[in-house]
């Protein structure tokens, strides 16, 4: 970091950085009021419900020193708006709070909003705001704003007892891509996964999911905690959507694939591919005790990714 | 830390010490759905503008390992709240990002959220969402949402050559609480400040404030990019409202006291107490280059705190 650099000037410069649509101050609804303030206004449209999201990031805990900076902007943006994407949500605006470490320098940060920037532009989503400052080690809180129809959204608690359940594209991929740095096409989910935004929102417009989330924990505990609060258990069947190269176990627990996870009732028909993704069914709910799984019939542990463990 | 807490266990046990008003769960407006699922939804009423804001506190750098651990939940919330009173906003809701380090123990985190949920309380603010995780340092994300009437918000940018300056309370109490553990009233100011809400809401709906932002990095620095941001110079006057035994550059430069500064134009009678906050005038805008500071006549650089200086 050069010593010439304050916050206001990074302020400048992250707006001198953002495509002209997120700068744009309309009074006609929508963003009205941007970085540099106190705060960002958002104008929503009467009947419209608007979803919060809040994802953090942490050195040596999420990313690595060595990572790609581009790479960690893009997912740490990514980890939201799979949130969003989850439920069923148009996203809106983000909002970004980074502290970097002493080992951080100009150069890392200018690729790190490269990264942040280009996902947003992909889906559109102003950055409207944030923190930014320094701290022993470099950590990111990214907090994505969506909106949808009022009583919409694609929620956890809503499954039934005999719901089918789907997952979008391919499991594991994302811890094999942590674990094989040398494996190109897992590295590259690992590092630069896609959140499922145009999938989230077929899944709501077209009344297909009776509910939903995202898998950034592995399946087996992402699953846990729909049909938990679902008040249900889950059945798991193979043959699993596994990523090429991944275990059956990177399948069932790797964490970091930002898929979607939803349930269907059994009437509705779910195509294989919906809005570009392929979807696979991977089991279904059942009467039981809460969260509890079942993997071709045998009880399952989650064994997923724990963001609390030590 | 106990081994046996995972993050969920961690979720409900937030969503148990939660008060009942932060629990309901309406559809027929206001927080729709909260603490559990990817993200919270709001549902806003026509004609209103939401106001969203995020401020990072990280261990060794906002707070010590030796603070009392409610004082650092309180002002986590309260640096927020700050900025939301600034824009002269309602506070509707919160949404909670903490990493903690291995030192951290159940009990710090028990009374880290006494204290945010203590200040939370006292403004109604339900804590939505959020993110929970583990890190090599102990660090915090609070983005808090308010709501006001569409384009009723106290901005920065919309002060004008000629209104006069007003600080809320007392100023440098911050700093001198940081740097004399032993002054309790500085002290208490220093680990729980108090976000000015109801001045923030009076000046906004009461149309005294032509401009307004949060003395969080000291007068200098704030009013100068208040100014800037109007495109105007500014005068400071002495006295300046100086907290007991503070110095004058105290009050001129330091940071963390979370008082209010506006600008009203010279024909608004200004009260000497707005909705129980103490006001005094502390100079005027002017004609100049933009961010330009002087005091008493002399040329004055801004000297606060810059949260991205070493």
């Amino acid at each position: 970091m050069q010593t010439v650099m304050n916050e206001d000037a990074w302020i400048d410069r992250i707006v001198a950085r953002l495509p002209a649509y997120a700068r744009a101050r309309s009074h006609a609804g929508g963003l009205v009021l941007g970085i540099g303030d106190d705060a960002a206004i958002y104008r929503p449209a009467p009947g419209e419900d608007l979803v919060f999201t809040t994802d953090m990031m942490h050195e040596e805990r999420h990313f690595l020193r060595g990572y790609p900076p581009d790479s960690v902007g893009w997912k740490a943006l990514c980890r939201s708006l799979s949130d969003i994407a989850a439920m069923g949500a148009q996203p809106r605006f983000a909002l970004l709070s980074l502290a970097v470490a002493p080992w951080v320098k100009t150069a890392w940060i200018d690729a790190f909003y490269d990264g942040f920037l280009a996902l947003a532009a992909k889906y559109r989503v102003p950055l409207a705001g944030g923190d930014l400052g320094r701290a022993a080690q470099t950590s990111m809180d990214v907090m994505v704003c969506g909106s949808l129809p009022a009583g919409a959204a694609l929620r956890r608690d809503t499954a039934r007892a005999g719901d089918r359940l789907y997952v979008s594209g391919a499991l594991g991929g994302g811890i094999l891509g942590l674990r094989s740095p040398r494996n190109r096409a897992a590295r590259e989910r690992h590092l630069r996964p896609e959140p499922r935004v145009a999938l989230g929102l077929a899944l709501r417009r077209r009344g297909i999911a009776s509910a939903a989330m995202d898998l950034s924990d592995g399946l087996s505990t992402d699953l846990s905690r729909l049909a938990r609060a679902s008040g249900l258990a889950a059945q798991i069947w193979r043959p699993l959507p596994g990523f090429p190269g991944a275990s059956e176990a990177d399948a069932l627990h790797g964490g970091d694939d930002y898929e979607l996870l939803f349930a269907a009732p059994p009437s509705v028909r779910v195509p294989s591919r919906i809005a570009g993704a392929p979807v696979h069914p991977v089991g279904e709910l059942v009467e039981g005790a809460p969260g509890h799984l079942f993997f071709e019939g045998e009880p399952l542990r989650p064994a997923g990714w724990d963001h609390f463990a030590k």
